[in-house]
C-alpha cells in the first residue's frame, strides 16, 4: 500500500462542494470527480480524504488531499493520468508519496482562506464566479481594525444564528488587502466552523459599510448577540488558498 | 428618435457569438440578449449594431454598439435598466447619446484585439475560459520579430486556407507582452478578415514554437503559401479590448 498527497485547484462554480454526493450525476462533487478518475486509473475504488470540505460554489487554489492505493505506477505517471482524465475545472498541481501515517484531514495544521470582493462601479463579467460584486463604499481602515479584533482565540457562537456550546476557535490572522478593484479578506486559522469564514466576511463587510461598529465586533467575539445580523457572504467569493501540514 | 452608443463587456463562453441567431433559445447570442432587454425596456423592437461580430466563444472587454429608439427615458436610467435585466455574463459599461448619424459599425476606425496564452507548467482552472493553455516553450523574441513583420499593409490571403482576391488589410501594431504566466498578443488594426486575428495568433505561436521561421512569415505576408499550415487559435483566447471612433 502507498499513500499519496495531492494539491488540487478547482473552480467550484459547477460543483456541489467537495464532498461526494449520493447522486453524482445530478450533484457532481470534486471528491466524486477525483475518485471516478482514480478508479479509472487503478481499476479499483480509491477513497480521497481532503483537508476539509468546501461548500457548494467555493473554489480552491490549494486544497490538499490524500489517498491510499496498492500500485506500482510511478507518482509522476499518476499525476499525468489524473490531469488527463479530470474535467478542466479541476487540476491536480502536485502529487507526492507520503508515509502511510499521513492523513490530509487530521494532519492539517493551518488553513488559509481568501474572500474576494469586487468593488468597482460596475461588475466585471470575468470575475463574476470568483468574487462578490459589492458596489458600495467600504471603509478599509475599519475593516482592518475589526479584523485585528476578530483574530485570536474566541468563542464564535455569536456570529452564527444558533448558539452552540463549543464554538471556541483560534484565528491566526486576518489580513485585508485593497487592490485596484478588489478587496481580499485573508483568514488563516487552524480550524473553522461550518460557514465561519463567510460569516466573518459578512461581519467585516457590515463594518466596512458602517452598519455595525467596532464595539459590536467586540461584543460578537465575546459571545454576545448584537442587533444587526451579518449575512453569510456568498460562496463564490471564497477560495481555499493553502493548507499547512 | 435618439441614438445611443454603448460599451459592452461580455463573457463569450456560453454565447454563439455576437450575432443574433434564428433560434435564440438554442443558440443564444450577445446581440439577441441585448435586443431582448431593450424590447423589455422600450416595449418595442430595437436593433443593435455592433462595431463588428465576434465569433462563438470570443469575449469582449470593450465591444461597442449603437441603437436608435424613440424615447424620453434619460440615458442613465436606460443604462441602469439594461444592467438590471441583462444576464451576468453581459455588462453595459457606458451609454452615451450620440448624433443620429453615428453608426457603431461604419464609424469604427480601429480595433484592438488581445489573444491570451497561459504558459505555466500546469493549466489554471480559473483562466481556462479566457486563455489558451500552451505548455510548450515559446520563443518570445522570435514572436516579436514576426509580429513586426506582420504589422503593416499586406494581402493576408496566405494565412487563410482559401485564396481570395481582396484580402488587403492594414495592421497598425502587433505587441507581444510576456507576463509571469501569460503571453498576450495585442493586435490593432482598422479592419479584420473573418478569423484573421486567430489565424495570426496561430502563426505567431508556430513561430514561437519554431515550427516555422521568420522567412516563412515573410512569404506568408507577401501572399505566398508555406508548407506548414498554422492552426486557427481557439476562440476562448480572444478578446475584443477596444474600438476607436
Amino acid at each position: 500500500m502507498r499513500n499519496f498527497k495531492i494539491t488540487i485547484e478547482y473552480d467550484g462554480t459547477n460543483y456541489f462542494g467537495w464532498q461526494r454526493q449520493n447522486n453524482e450525476k445530478r450533484l457532481p462533487s470534486v471528491q466524486g470527480a477525483l475518485e471516478k478518475v482514480l478508479e479509472k486509473i487503478f481499476c479499483k475504488k480509491v477513497s480521497v480524504i481532503a483537508s476539509g470540505r468546501t461548500d457548494t460554489g467555493v473554489h480552491a487554489l490549494g486544497q490538499f488531499a490524500s489517498f491510499k492505493v496498492d500500485t506500482n505506477i510511478p507518482a509522476s505517471n499518476i499525476l499525468r493520468a489524473l490531469n488527463t482524465y479530470l474535467p478542466d475545472s479541476i487540476v491536480v498541481k502536485e502529487l507526492k508519496e507520503v508515509p502511510l501515517s499521513f492523513n490530509a484531514r487530521f494532519n492539517a495544521k493551518r488553513k488559509w482562506y481568501r474572500y474576494s470582493i469586487k468593488t468597482s462601479k460596475l461588475p466585471s463579467v470575468f470575475s463574476r464566479h470568483y468574487a462578490v460584486y459589492y458596489p458600495y463604499k467600504l471603509n478599509i481602515r475599519l475593516m482592518k481594525e475589526a479584523g485585528r479584533i476578530i483574530g485570536g482565540r474566541h468563542n464564535f457562537s455569536a456570529i452564527f444564528s444558533r448558539w452552540d456550546k463549543r464554538k471556541m476557535r483560534e484565528i491566526k490572522k486576518i489580513d485585508i488587502k485593497n487592490s485596484k478593484e478588489f478587496i481580499y479578506i485573508d483568514i488563516v486559522g487552524n480550524g473553522f466552523l461550518y460557514k465561519m469564514v463567510r460569516r466573518i466576511a459578512g461581519v467585516l463587510v457590515d463594518v466596512g459599510r458602517k452598519k455595525i461598529n467596532i464595539e459590536d465586533v467586540k461584543r460578537l467575539i465575546s459571545g454576545k448577540k448584537i442587533e444587526s445580523e451579518a449575512q453569510t457572504a456568498p460562496a463564490r467569493g471564497l477560495c481555499l488558498m493553502k493548507v499547512w501540514y
